[in-house]
């Protein structure tokens, strides 16, 4: 029985030393290293080539080295029945929090047009938003939306969340499916945490846009393939936006001639929103590959067919 | 009785509007169109021409448009017996606390070094701080450090404080001037909310730049006048500190020709860390004028010989 590592994108050595130390008996191969395709049960994946686990036939478990899954679930030659899992982490959803308040600290701030002003030595003070007039909205209230709009809210911002379903989450509203049109009205920053499921692809886009609240702002740090990229691109250079901050991208690393790099109003960080350390996520990663050898019910596993 | 406002860097319009609301019956005189300065007892002040209150015979109290007073209390030629006030309000701590956690969670994040990485379509992840394993060590621990400490504190930042003596204020440790090694020691994102005295000018300089923890960073958000403008871009260039966010200069609006403005490393912001709201702050100002008028003690009267 072997367990493989899949990262095109995330150093796998890192990882395999650290499972190592848990438990030294574990049977590791590090992709594209693998001799035994046969002994492999249990991926641990992040962006795997399309196609790869059909060459595994004992796979039983893929589970993905983040909380998104979607680089597992598009993978049309997926093996039929393998199980699916994420992590579910509590520094991750901090560090997600943290990420999502300092962002909305940034945007009521003028913190990037302040920065802009630097580069050409311009001096002008301009006057800033309170939180408590600051008005956010996050679509996607799960486990990292929750937390997110938790945070915001204890910082003193004006928060609501978006669901498939309306409800009141620790007294903050939460708009359902139905109530989409007065969740944007409300919304001056936009922040997207939703998976990437059919429904949500491409939900970024110009008519979303232009419902917000005027002077709005995006930030998106959930998927690239949540974004209608021309849209956002238009929607800012026309004023509807007045700009968004990106963590993820359709293709990473963005490619270099991709024109989100230098737009003026759009700010770029790689990916770093929250960014899984093997260390905090080891043990559950073990804990899942002992329940599947023991043919237990597994800790954190996605509904295929939902997406999340 | 009347009451100037002297502003060159604040345009006292809107002060005298606000004012003006609260009170229709105020004589307001706006400098420089002073036609009767015998009748001024009253001034309302932000960065006035040294020497002027001179010219007012009958001047019984300056009430500075800010926190800070310093830009009154240097005026060699204020005369004497005349009472200084400073604003003490509520959205103005609280602003001042939420800029101080941007610029925190900002360096903690690595946002700067992003948005620099952006400008040359650099994609490169670089792991984060979470805020647990940040030291923050605040200089000056009167109102203003005290509820920027507490907001970082609540946002999971390791935090202390600095001040004349050692104490412990809401569960953070202060430290006293005889302490100053040990809190430097331990103080990685270094924030300057000291008040401007003749003990304080200069503090920010090389030596006490090498005490601090190793990729040590410097906020300054409270006057100019504290940092020596060498030293801190010595210790930048020598990798003493990572860098610096200013929002206060010796300067303001910081000269074109001045290093400051293209040092990648130096984060300027035109001294909004907190902007006083006329309309906040209209009724102690009016309070004061009262008290003045009736004989009373005023409040938030600053001690002239100590400065603060």
């Amino acid at each position: 029985m072997s367990i493989v590592l899949v990262s095109t994108a995330r150093a796998p050595e890192k990882w395999a030393s650290t499972l190592k130390e848990k438990n030294e008996s574990l049977d590791i191969q590090i992709y594209p290293d693998v001799d035994r395709p046969e002994d492999i049960e249990f991926a641990i994946s992040w962006k795997h080539p399309e196609g790869l686990y059909q060459t595994y036939p004992n796979l039983k478990v893929i589970a993905s080295m983040g909380a998104g899954v979607n680089h597992i679930l598009k993978d049309e030659n997926l093996p039929e029945h393998v199980k699916v899992t994420r992590i579910v982490d509590d520094q991750l959803t901090k560090d997600m929090s943290h990420f999502v308040l300092l962002q909305c600290l940034a945007v009521s701030r003028n913190l990037f047009t302040h920065l802009q002003d630097q580069a050409s030595k311009t001096w002008k003070m301009k006057s800033y938003q309170t939180p408590e007039k600051t008005s956010v909205g996050i679509m996607g209230y799960g486990v990292l939306g929750q937390a997110a709009g938790n945070v915001l809210k204890a910082n003193g911002f004006d928060v609501r969340g978006y669901a498939n379903t309306s409800k009141t989450v620790d007294g903050i509203k939460v708009y359902g499916a139905d109530e989409r049109d007065e969740f944007l009205k409300n919304t001056q920053i936009l922040v997207c945490l939703l998976p990437v499921t059919s429904k949500t692809k491409g939900i970024l886009n110009l008519e979303v846009f232009k419902k917000l609240k005027s002077n709005a702002y995006l930030v998106n740090v959930a998927r690239g393939e949540h974004v209608v990229e021309a849209d956002l691109i238009s929607a800012i250079d026309r004023g509807i936006l007045q700009g968004a901050s990106l963590d993820v991208f359709q293709e990473e690393p963005l490619p270099e001639s991709h024109p989100f790099w230098n737009h003026p109003h759009i700010q770029i960080t790689p990916h770093v929103a929250s960014m899984t350390d093997p260390e905090s996520v080891a043990n559950q990663l073990l804990e899942n590959y002992r329940r599947m050898q023991n043919g237990e019910s597994l800790m954190n596993e996605v509904d295929v067919d939902k997406g999340y």
